[in-house]
């Protein structure tokens, strides 16, 4: 199907964003009065630009408060709408939305609203000018979609139809299902935005807070099998507006815009794009850096052991148990410091996971990364963190650790078994996009996000992982846009015995993050623990929290560059992340880079 | 009354949090146990670092669900309680709160609550604790602080008492006349937050949205009211948990709390400070700038004149009608190019405003910039901006103007008369308590506040005025807390004929910021002009308004360093700014800024 997307979903003058739905592959755009208001090109230069684009102009959208007014206001509006059909006409715009009335002159008086719905069908037919008219949720009078339906039916014009609108429909908690009474060839239009499930003001919801499709908590895919059973054949349009995605870049924003219609396509049978692959396990994480002693003698405390080295590039393999860390000194190596730049995914088809990234719209990387002999599929995530599908030691496919040499070393007894997860901080504007993306590139699951206030403000992480949880990706946004370029990163890796684990790591020279006192004795009041454990947990900073399934203790190394380790030991089934104690472990974080405080 | 503030409500470490309300005069603070938990500091250090900064520990919070729970899990509870009690005891804190269950475990049976909340007592008794019982607005099965109540008096304990909060009381809708049949000395404690009327969830609503006491829609003072005449002693505590206070700077913030309170205590007669002196009018505005031929360029064409220099500094007056502004390219000028440093307001008594200022806690500015002949009081608003108690040619009192000496310069006819408004973008987190301290310590009132998109995000902007509005000042936040080095200021003239005046600038050599076509041709479909009327807003780039009482008409210069300037015709009482406008307005500017778009 055709696909759309409003000008107001997107950030910047409407030349960036007719450019940005464009390059994201949109067929059309819906376009917001404001922006053709604000923009220096007149209509015709804009029809023409948008034809350049391939784009079509879907929609002109909106006109306010025509309907059911008293009639001198009528004819004021309808003035108003023939100044607004011209410009349509300059335009190459054939179909105009117009929302429920809100104006404290409309009466409610569903008869005088069809017969003037009729007579601006009237004059819009002179136009070649569709009006579709749309209930707003805080519509004055109208604000579900059948009530909007059964004044468009009353005023029973060929000009006239009705544009529905996922959220004023779901907002409203009205039944999608009446939609299939609607004849399909008199729904005009249909815009699509999902939203977070919140008990707020639905004028304040609706005008901050709306997502694409997926990101939110309604029932898209549903609503939109009703739409179609009704018969509707015209475009799956985005009207999303959201104080994040107004500042954002409006290119990556299209983007996302545009998978979350695949994905919804997808989820409605309208489209079948190659299935997901689920990765089943992490093959390694690689540090870039361009100061390799702090990384490496950090690995070494760990208890990784250089194993191999690349024979090309200036890449060692670190390992340990199934844990596997690259150290990149290439010129790769990126110029803010020490940083995780890259995952391997054990996948069980990488081409296979690879068509399905690049079917939804992930940025294939270059190969120029990947190694000779054995090719490797890679994408970027949202926050630029490169993905690679990889077989790791499979006798039927090739595998990257084909191109390692081994290097002598001395096999030592593992203290930690493999990654657990990694932890990365997205860019801010990112929270709801990276989650989509790694649901649906990846076919992971994502858990509710959780909330945590450190000393200098709100941080929130929403984990996605896969059915066994081999494959663990917490995804963290910080307080404030300020600090992008400082977003922390972390790998966990997993220990049966996180105590051994540690002392071996401090013993070896490894420095952990000391806890404070106070957070001990708060363990003491709350849970029993044996003679002398909490005294452990408290000399290595061993951090701990439990679930209904099980228990989980943590502690946490020094930072280099962007990136720390944490050593996690999870028992009986404990699924968190210990969220509950970051707020001490960030305020620890704090006060070590910030000596006094 | 003594004055308080949980250490949740301030950014930073515990320490941070600390000084930053001892140096804002704080008499105690509620300590938060996160901020405990995260310290460094043993409870004996705390303790003597909370002595050294003067302050007392009025509150250790919160204790959670506790009361109403099966015996078994209450004997947890009490062994945690002891565990804290302890703490408490090493704290130096003797004042414990304890929330309204929220655990699924507690049943609805207040004999049962008030049964195991006085054996809680009589263990806090032990260590000479009291406990103070508060119904969180969500509370499972006591979410009213009149049920609280009955369940405290029903345990009568002389360790138990209540702890009222107005945030959960007025969010819940209660009616706050009922504290007064509490006996005074049974309210333990007073925790004070507003917050904006909102629908949404009252926990999202309560964790994220509070406010200081009157930047919010709550009657603070009303229940304060009702508190005292029940006879309450203790102190005046803020408890404001919101996300931006999380990220904002600890002092500053700690500040604005006090000032909340002063202004609360005066509202409430609990205190007196000096009384407000409202000031009737814009004695001047003083740019400075680095750079000063562009700005005497600009001020030129405007139909400014320089009429007077200053005896002894590098500072000029220029003046059309009753519009002065001073260029001061001394050293002060800031090193971030031309900017709006100061305003002068006309004040019927310099003197008691600056008296009144202080006692609000506005930073009295040192002399250093005054004039010597005629000491002038100043202050600084928090986004900075220098505000001086002027008065102006009164024979009774010293004139600044008696500073200059007059130059020789030609009369001219002036096109604007007076300085309609100042606008001030101010840093992000500070949009309110900027309003607050504009009303409370100059006495001016403050509107409602507007959103308007431009295309890069979300401003929101709130006008404070006098009751003639001959003092009107523009608050205004933009979208992202990233731009705040390159905040915009304006200042607008007052004109009868805007049409004139913007001739006049334009003929003068003057440019004129040039609106889109398309914002005419909407003007035309919503109002219907004079012939040639809106060729001629269209060629001068005039913006039109119009609201229930009069009409707007108003244009932009071109921006010279942060400062622009504003014509603006105001017509049959319009009191508005033009909000409608700024979304094209402000694309208007980004188009000039980044040409290409």
């Amino acid at each position: 199907m055709r696909t759309s997307i409003a000008t107001v979903s997107l950030s910047g003058s409407l030349t960036e964003k007719l450019t940005a739905a464009a390059r994201a592959g949109f067929d059309g755009v819906e376009v917001f009065e404001n922006d053709l208001l604000a923009s220096p090109l007149a209509p015709e230069e804009i029809r023409a630009r948008t034809a350049d684009l391939g784009l079509s102009i879907d929609l002109y959208q909106p006109m306010r408060d025509v309907e059911a007014v008293p009639e001198e206001e009528f004819a004021r509006n309808l003035r108003r709408a023939r100044h607004k059909f011209e410009l349509m006409r300059r335009l190459g715009a054939d179909t105009v939305l117009v929302c429920s009335s809100v104006s404290p002159l409309a009466v409610d008086d569903d008869a005088l609203a069809a017969d003037q719905l009729r007579r601006l069908a009237d004059v819009a037919g002179e136009f070649g000018v569709r009006v579709a008219y749309e209930a707003l949720a805080w519509g004055r009078h109208v604000s579900t979609y059948d009530h909007a339906w059964r004044i468009v039916e009353a005023a029973d014009h060929p000009y006239l139809g009705t544009c529905l609108d996922s959220f004023h429909i779901l907002a409203r908690g009205s039944d999608p299902k009446g939609i299939e009474d609607i004849p399909g060839e008199k729904i005009f239009f249909l815009q699509l935005a999902d939203a977070p499930l919140m008990a707020m003001d639905v004028l304040q919801w609706s005008r901050h807070y709306r997502c694409f499709p997926g990101q939110g908590g309604f029932d898209i895919a549903g609503l939109l099998g009703h739409v179609m059973s009704a018969g509707y054949r015209g475009p799956l349009s985005l009207e999303v507006f959201n104080d994040v995605f107004r500042q954002a870049e409006a290119g990556p924003t299209a983007v996302d815009a545009r998978r979350s219609l695949l994905v919804l396509q997808e989820a409605t049978g309208l489209a079948t794009p190659p299935a997901p692959v689920v990765p089943s396990g992490v093959a390694f994480a690689e540090l870039v850096t361009p100061d390799v002693a702090p990384v490496t003698t950090l690995l070494g405390a760990l208890g990784f052991t250089r194993t191999a080295r690349h024979r090309s590039k200036p890449v060692d393999l670190w390992q340990q148990g199934e844990a596997r860390v690259l150290v990149n000194t290439g010129p790769a190596a990126r110029r803010d410091g020490t940083a995780l730049a890259a995952i391997g995914l054990e996948s069980p088809d990488p081409a296979a996971a690879a068509r399905r990234a690049e079917s939804l719209l992930a940025p294939v990387l270059p190969r120029r990364r990947a190694l000779e002999d054995a090719p490797l599929d890679a994408v970027a995530a949202p926050d630029g963190t490169e993905l690679f599908f990889c077989a790791t030691d499979r006798p039927e496919l090739p595998s990257w650790t084909g191109d390692f040499e081994p290097v002598e070393h001395q096999a030592d007894t593992p203290s930690t078994t493999r990654i657990d997860h990694v932890a990365l901080t997205q860019p801010w504007h990112q929270f709801d996009e990276a989650a989509l993306f790694h649901r649906s590139v990846l076919g992971l699951s994502a858990q509710d996000s959780v909330d945590v206030a450190d000393p200098y403000g709100l941080h929130r992480s929403r984990a996605v992982t896969n059915a066994d949880g081999s494959v663990r990706i917490a995804l963290g946004v910080g307080p404030a846009p300020t600090d992008d370029g400082a977003r922390a990163q972390h790998i966990a890796l997993a220990t049966d015995d996180v105590v051994a684990a540690a002392r071996r790591f401090r013993d070896a020279g490894g420095r952990l993050l000391p806890m404070p006192a106070n957070y001990y004795d708060d363990l003491a009041a709350r849970h029993e623990f044996a003679d002398g454990e909490l005294e452990t947990y408290r000399d290595l900073g061993i951090l701990y929290d439990r679930d209904q399934d099980g228990e989980f203790r943590h502690c946490y190394t020094e930072t280099v560059g962007r990136v720390f380790f944490e050593l996690v030991q999870r028992d009986g089934g404990y699924r968190g992340y210990g969220a509950q104690n970051a707020p001490v472990r960030l305020a620890a974080q704090h006060a070590v880079g910030r000596p006094g405080r």
